[in-house]
């Protein structure tokens, strides 16, 4: 067995034997195999792809390539993936409102590269909050309060970390096989016996399309129920930013306001519908109607928002935060985005805004990049609504007078205007089952 | 302008243009891109191709990734390139031969890794020749003597030397664009205006099938005659070594022994036909038929032998083994290598003696081995011939005993025997010009 033989294989579209991406897959978690081979073979799985047996065996060898954890957290570990997005704060609504409701929600999470921050870095601008912890305080706090988000420990699927730090800089993240086995080997190894993933569709999606969406989507699913878990995939869209609030402590402050009751819109309505998911793939619910009766009660009762409190206390952060976000890192500079003319808004470069967060300071452009947690902007209006020149399209936090004139030109180039009226930006596209495909409706 | 655009754009199976291409050329060429990336866009490029405008495109910005030499040898500088093949020593025939016609033959030429040495390692057990030879002097050589062979300048397409030893480990060796640039690319900057190619067909060769050989050669054709060159490529048949002698030292003694009269055969019918080609790509002769009959002329007076020997003192070497092949390195043990059964051979697996050429030593496996010029073996039959129970297939010149044993299995598995009449292996399949492909017979 050797890398080259493998490479042929795959250059000339040929299905890899269990023995070959196994090889791989080692070495690739104990560096026997050098980057320029592993990233040459990713650009031949992305062209030529992988079956579904492949798929799977990728997957398996990605999550035994480290520790694989079978937690005792006092009930079935539920998990919840998304793809990623602009303003995309469900994990921080729905972990806690899940766990008010009986769930145990066992949730790593990544750090982010490029946009804006991963749920990790939001947290870390809670004060005193800590996202690494050991294995056995993480699953002692899901036990305990019933959710706890950590950063991926790096003993777990340690070939995924390496693979994926080759495939972000080699255009090669776009592979189906590749983001399922990242996803899903992470998810396994953690121990996830529920998984529900959200999947996104739209402009700055993943996937340029939503066949191929759903397609990934089916996959996914596919692949877990093959491998024992409850799994399903909700492909959702992402023509705008899900939340208004962009930025690590103002995604936080949205996330407190939606659990306070203070907020509503479509990050609270995805949210939910996540969370009934997440519910029923853990037994906590026997259906969707029950699960949403169960979260819309805890988020009324503010159960929802103690539980958040509860997971904040538990990882050392200040939980004072929750009845008071003007204890959350602030930015010096508010400045007003306003409209140029008037026009329906038709179209968000939802990767244009993204760019634009973070060169405010709030994503990282290179790994060792410092965030700063308290830049970004909230989006005053969305798709489909109906703007006058000079009023506020989006308000800006910014770390300078000058950062936010600099960012303002960006904003408005993000935005299309148009003079007949257009719909709103779709939330839901389709709930994808091992049994089979529904399609939603918002 | 990034490598990350660029590696999309070619993922998506879109045209790069010149300005990306030179971009990655001059990353290649001064470091400035990481190998990882370079390899992801190697398969990329072998997976996706690139048109005749790109690949015109990249042998031009790799040429110009270093040095271009505009070389006074007195005539016009002819070179000659072959894609490869185990025991394929026509070049060591073929300088002399054409410059004791007036030809100039500006020759660098690589060190081999796998199978047999490159030219230059042949010519290296010659002793006391000198291989790596300042540029001014290589020139002086050439306009003196007429021919000169000595190693790639690390000074002439940098560029090409990164991106070729990434494609040797990455399995993305066989691609036209990237083999037509590699080639060219190192003739232009060498100053060759007028190229003789010999690309081969067959078993082992770079292309899987004579269509695909046929196709290569029209790719370098088409680009050498835009880029104002005299240029031919001759598809020649690889089936079996071309030359009875596999091995570094061995291989000189033939090329010698042709050059005396001693040894006819394949390798002499193509040197003669190659070095035909380049007297009339040179306008040293205005026709085959005249090239011919004087490259006749400079073999049976003694010529050409003559201009070996002045090549050989003007580079450092002992002239004397052109009189005395005994004062080459000579292998300690002689082995025959015996027919098991009666049959006529069928078929050479040319990549089964290559290997086992060397693992006696002949050759490198990693860049760092030392090569033993006198070890290598002697094909006693070829192709069609009729063999008996017992007859010396081939002899051995091995390091040991125990090495000769060793390799005797691996030439018997290389060669197949069928009891039916078989035909010969066919020599030549095609002369490819600018105009047009023409058909030859042997």
């Amino acid at each position: 067995m050797d890398i080259i033989s493998i490479l042929e294989d795959k250059k000339h579209g040929r299905a890899l034997s269990r023995e070959q991406i196994a090889y791989f897959v080692k070495g690739a978690a104990d560096g026997s195999i050098a980057d320029y081979q592993l990233t040459a073979l990713l650009m031949a799985i992305r062209l030529n792809g992988m079956d579904a047996r492949e798929t799977a065996d990728l997957t398996m060898e990605m999550a035994a390539s480290g520790n694989m954890l079978n937690p005792d957290v006092g009930g079935t570990p539920v998990d919840k993936h998304s793809t990623g997005g602009v303003g995309d704060t469900t994990t921080l609504v729905l972990a806690p409102l899940v766990a008010a409701c009986g769930g145990k929600v066992l949730k790593m999470s990544g750090r982010g590269l490029g946009h804006t921050g991963g749920t990790i870095d939001k947290l870390e601008s809670i004060p005193g909050m800590r996202v690494e912890l050991p294995e056995e305080e993480f699953v002692s706090i899901v036990r305990r309060v019933g959710c706890a988000v950590v950063g991926q420990s790096p003993q777990l699927a340690p070939a995924d970390k390496r693979l994926y730090a080759l495939r972000d800089v080699t255009a090669t993240v776009d592979s189906v096989p590749l983001i399922v086995s990242s996803i899903l080997s992470k998810k396994f190894a953690a121990g996830a016996k529920a998984i529900v993933l959200d999947v996104k569709a739209g402009s700055g999606a993943i996937m340029p399309t939503l066949d191929a969406s759903i397609e990934l989507a089916k996959a996914m699913v596919s692949i877990g129920d093959h491998a024992g878990r409850k799994i399903v995939a909700v492909v959702s869209g992402m023509e705008e930013p899900l939340g208004s609030h962009v930025g690590n402590a103002l995604e936080v402050k949205e996330a407190i306001d939606i659990l306070s009751g203070r907020a509503a819109g479509p990050l609270k309505y995805v949210s939910l519908f996540l969370g009934s998911q997440m519910l029923v793939a853990s037994g906590v619910a026997n259906n969707e109607e029950e699960a949403l009766t169960k979260l819309n009660s805890a988020l009324e009762s503010g159960a929802g928002l103690r539980k958040l409190k509860e997971m904040i206390t538990a990882q050392g952060g200040d939980c004072r935060v929750c009845d008071d976000v003007s204890l959350l890192p602030k930015a010096p500079v508010l400045y007003p985005v306003k409209a140029r003319q008037d026009g329906y808004l038709s179209h968000v470069n939802g990767t244009a805004l993204g760019l634009a967060a973070q060169r405010m300071g709030a994503g990282r452009i290179s790994k060792t990049d410092k965030i700063d947690p308290a830049v970004g902007f909230v989006m005053e209006k969305r798709i489909g609504d109906f703007v006058k020149a000079g009023d506020t399209v989006c308000t800006l936090h910014a770390a300078s007078e000058q950062n936010a004139k600099e960012t303002e030109q960006r904003i408005l180039d993000a935005l299309t205007f148009v003079s007949d009226p257009t719909p709103k930006a779709r939330l839901l596209y389709a709930l994808v089952k091992p049994e089979g495909v529904t399609e939603l409706n918002d």
